[in-house]
């Protein structure tokens, strides 16, 4: 079958229910942003395989909408005779059915929408299109080939690792009820479920998951619904008696029950099926933040120090790749599929390695154009000479999650190219350096990191960063650099860790991005009235010298430079070979002695 | 009556009507923000003189809500053995009446509330209070000295001042309606009546409005409700045929009248009573923005010139005043109120006066620690010799309106108070210089001012600044400089007028605030990709170099600071007399010669 073909029969199927049009995002029933293969109906139905975008389709013309990560996938993956491709910040869903299915029924799936997104869409279309919630996914039945549920076995993450058990974690939630006068709190969210219960899975390729849902009471036990095959008397015996084990397909008849109570929700994390579910069997559903969100999103002492352990080895990784490519790149031999393998390579044989965290995005040249392009076999470019290599990749381990990013280039650059690198990494820098009052939304962070670009005349089209889990979510809630604030974002706080990743791509040639994670931090002031907070950088890997234009930095930034190359070198040291330190030593020396050593050198050779 | 007794009689009133409880805030029928006296009812009922805050009244408790703004003032005015005094911050309306007024009927008066902040109340409520619209203000029965509502004749704003006829405004909105398939939009706020209709009035002391409602019709044409004593014949010509006047009273029974059409509101500044009025009539109700609010807040070139004119002329009489303040203020004799009166009487000689645009904080010392403080007889502080005082004022004229805060010291000030003068100068100039991307949020843009600030250790209570009208409100949205994204908040584009306003305040002792308008520029870059934006100052006034620590700026900073008093010596020169001339040279000197003249002025003086 083809995308043409499953849309066509998708239109005959919304026909005969009596529906003109059907509506559908990527995500699946715990708005996952990563999700297992059995819910990508829209790349069945569409081709698109990127991780965020909706489509509509009508009798007689379908439309897929993405971000600004995705203008320029879209059109290479998703067949334009078929579909029109719009930029939701120009052309969002609403407005779209709005003008286009004027009097129409259009269905959706409730339990794949929270409430918030359909009611947004909604208020766009006035008199126009109505939506229907459907009891069943019409792509379901026509998906001949959909994968089934995961079943993998769920384990333990054991307090060494997580630094809090449970029972605390479950406490504090109920401590929280008990005080705000609810009965209950339905989580859906995987990763809020996962760090709860301290427990793991790998339903999800390179995110440790294990899909369930969960009920947090107010006496601080729990209702786990979940696949029993994946529970092995490990997991059983750590979740102990207050967390009662129930069948995944029983959840939503259960919630069905709660009549009477008052149950807490989150409105941006739940599917509009949930509320539905909860009001129909006569509960009264109140509307928080998931109450797991923020202490998840704060790491705690055990935890940080993990995430930094894990960034170590991690880093060793990465800069072991890094020489391999700089003496193999050269001969023209490398592609884009076949360094990532390489990298992925130097990762497994890392200690402590559980999975990639993310598919790696190795592009080079006009393929690194596209922020969130992904090298396949037909994609697949070659790396030479002069070419320019992306390459943003990152681990799982028990005790952090990396994600890393460095742009290098084989053989020297162009002045234009080094102006552009440098003026990414002042951007990097400004966020690196910020210090900020605690209160403060990243999206306000975010345009402090673009000041050094709008100063050239030039624009991020992606948020400058995001959250990340322990050993969990790659891009994790409710902190985030993003130019746009969201309705569930929270401000920075000590302890989060968050990834700082301006880029610059310019189409059919280059992409440039510099990415380290950074761990919140307070920072007292001498003479001051409170005490603020800053970053500190955590990914370790040299970032090429050889692209830096140094007379475009001040003297502090190269500072911050010299400062962070140090630390790389004093912390992957110990984990590198001598013939790997030696190179790092050379990649790392003060940006002004690289200057002049690359002058020496080339008088020597002149 | 005082407010104690007020507060007592609104109980009793409430116990009658079956109600449990009330809640007001500040504002009238047009959601503004300086309403007229009739509607005070707030400070009628609270003692509460601010401009913004919200009540809740319980059978035993009362609360008050007020912003950073206020916390201070509202300790002086309200009582405390009456009422609780609340950060909105901290706890909202709806969360404190979440906690206190469980199973209670609570009123509240749906013409003065939008739909959007009501159900942001309701949605804390969960199965706690109940929120009852009510058909009359229990407030007004009560409030014996209500005044009436005002009847100033309106006036013409010519073409020759506004750049736009009314026509082509109107012609502009049926455009757009007719676009979007809408058959009317609902006109609310009193500055978008005046602006789309090149009107004015003297209804609000200060704020050129004239009391009304309008809708708009996709044919071009307006109904304006009004009353019609303020319409005389001049105006009555302007509007012409195509704006048929109506009273003010039949504009509920009119919108009743709307069925079967398509009638568009915003709903950030719609009263709710509005919403059901055109429901109850069979009209379908589209939410959008208001769409009058962009092309006000984006001035033309004929309002750009006009604003930088009206600068000039306003600038000239703050910087007479800073003059006569310098010399008369070290004999210790001056007043907050007798400043501002003296402050007050130099603008209303000026060339083209039309009123201030609002009542001058003029305050010293511990009373300039409250942003938002106004003198009163009882809170009048002396000034004299180690005073710091602090002057935020504006002026209203038929081609601009202006908004400037100084803040100067009598004698030499301490060097901890240099820096932190000096802090907030470099918060000022970090906006200033911001280059930034078309399409920016403003909330985004004032973590920039903050940095300088926050490495200090220090912070700004309130938003680094606000969009400022054209001979219309001194507080104009829809762009903003705040520490939180607004729902209303649109981009900040080329043509708006915004204010910087850094301060920094430490209670007891002193506040400090550097204010300028600040237009908003296209500025293309070279080798750029796209045309960024920039700010220019138009306010003009000498900034204290007396108070500036300048081994603290950087040579940027102290760049900017003396080019900008270059063009206030040369702007404000043709408008002032020699011995002016001489002072506002002195004072405007470049920063570095300052400190040598300070310098050697002492030496001769030893």
């Amino acid at each position: 079958m083809t995308s043409h073909s499953n849309l066509s029969a998708l239109r005959t199927q919304l026909s005969r229910s009596g529906l003109d049009g059907f509506i559908l995002a990527t995500g699946d029933e715990h708005i996952t942003e990563f999700p297992a293969p059995y819910s990508k109906r829209l790349a069945w139905l569409s081709g698109f395989s990127g991780s965020t975008a909706s489509v509509a389709v009508l009798p007689n013309k379908a439309a897929i909408f993405v971000d600004s990560r995705y203008t320029e996938s879209v059109r290479h993956q998703v067949d334009g005779r078929d579909w029109t491709h719009e930029d939701v910040s120009v052309t969002t869903i609403g407005s779209w059915l709005a003008k286009n299915a004027v009097g129409m029924r259009i269905g959706y799936d409730p339990k794949l929408y929270t409430r918030t997104a359909i009611s947004t869409i909604r208020e766009k279309l006035a008199d126009g299109a109505e939506l229907v919630p459907l009891p069943e996914n019409p792509v379901d039945p026509l998906w001949a080939e959909q994968p089934d549920r995961p079943t993998s076995l769920a384990f333990v993450q054991p307090v060494e690792l997580s630094g809090k058990s449970s029972a605390d974690k479950r406490r504090d939630v109920a401590e929280w009820l008990t005080a705000t006068a609810a009965d209950a709190f339905v989580l859906v969210a995987l990763d809020s479920i996962a760090w709860l219960l301290n427990i793991r899975g790998s339903d999800i390729n390179m995110v440790p998951f294990c899909y369930s849902f969960a009920i947090c009471h107010k006496d601080g036990t729990a209702d786990l619904f979940v696949d029993p095959r994946k529970i092995d008397e490990s997991v059983r015996q750590h979740l102990g008696n207050s967390v009662r084990l129930q069948s995944y397909e029983s959840f939503y008849r259960s919630i069905e029950g709660m009549g009477g109570k008052t149950v807490s929700v989150d409105p941006n994390f739940t599917p509009e099926a949930i509320f539905t579910a909860l009001e129909a069997g006569g509960a009264t559903v109140r509307n928080d933040r998931d109450p797991t969100m923020l202490p998840k999103a704060t790491k705690n002492p055990v935890e940080i120090e993990g995430m930094r352990q894990a960034h170590i080895r991690d880093g060793a990784a990465l800069t072991r790749f890094l020489r391999w490519f700089e003496t193999e790149a050269p001969h023209g031999k490398l592609t884009e599929l076949s360094a990532a393998a390489k990298l992925s390579q130097f990762r497994r044989e890392t200690e402590n390695y559980h999975s990639l965290s993310f598919e790696p995005i190795s592009c080079a040249d006009a393929n690194a154009a596209m922020p969130h392009y992904r090298a396949t076999p037909e994609t697949d470019a070659p790396i030479g000479p002069g070419s320019i290599y992306l390459v943003d990749s990152g681990g799982q381990y028990p005790d952090g999650t990396t994600d890393v990013c460095r742009t290098v280039s084989v053989g020297p650059a162009s002045a234009a190219f080094r102006d552009r690198f440098t003026r990414v990494l002042k951007g990097y820098i400004a966020l690196q350096l910020t210090t900020f009052a605690p209160g403060t939304l990243g999206s306000r962070l975010d345009a402090i990191a673009r000041v050094p670009l709008w100063e050239a005349g030039i624009e991020c089209p992606h948020g400058i960063g995001h959250g990340v889990g322990h050993f969990l979510n790659v891009h994790e809630g409710p902190a985030y650099f993003l130019a746009y604030p969201r309705p569930d974002e929270e401000p920075v706080a000590a302890g989060m860790i968050l990834s700082n990743e301006p880029g610059y791509y310019r189409p059919g040639e280059y992409g440039i991005r510099t990415e380290n994670l950074m761990v919140v931090v307070e920072r007292p002031i001498e003479g001051g009235d409170r005490i603020m907070l800053g970053f500190e950088a955590i990914s370790l890997a040299p970032i090429a010298l050889d692209l830096v234009d140094a007379s475009l930095l001040t003297d502090i930034e190269i500072a911050w430079l010299d400062g962070y190359h140090a630390e790389v070198r004093e912390l992957l040291g110990p984990l590198l070979s001598p013939e790997e330190r030696t190179w790092l030593a050379e990649q790392t020396v003060p940006v002004r002695s690289f200057g002049q050593a690359e002058m020496a050198s080339s008088a020597v050779q002149a």
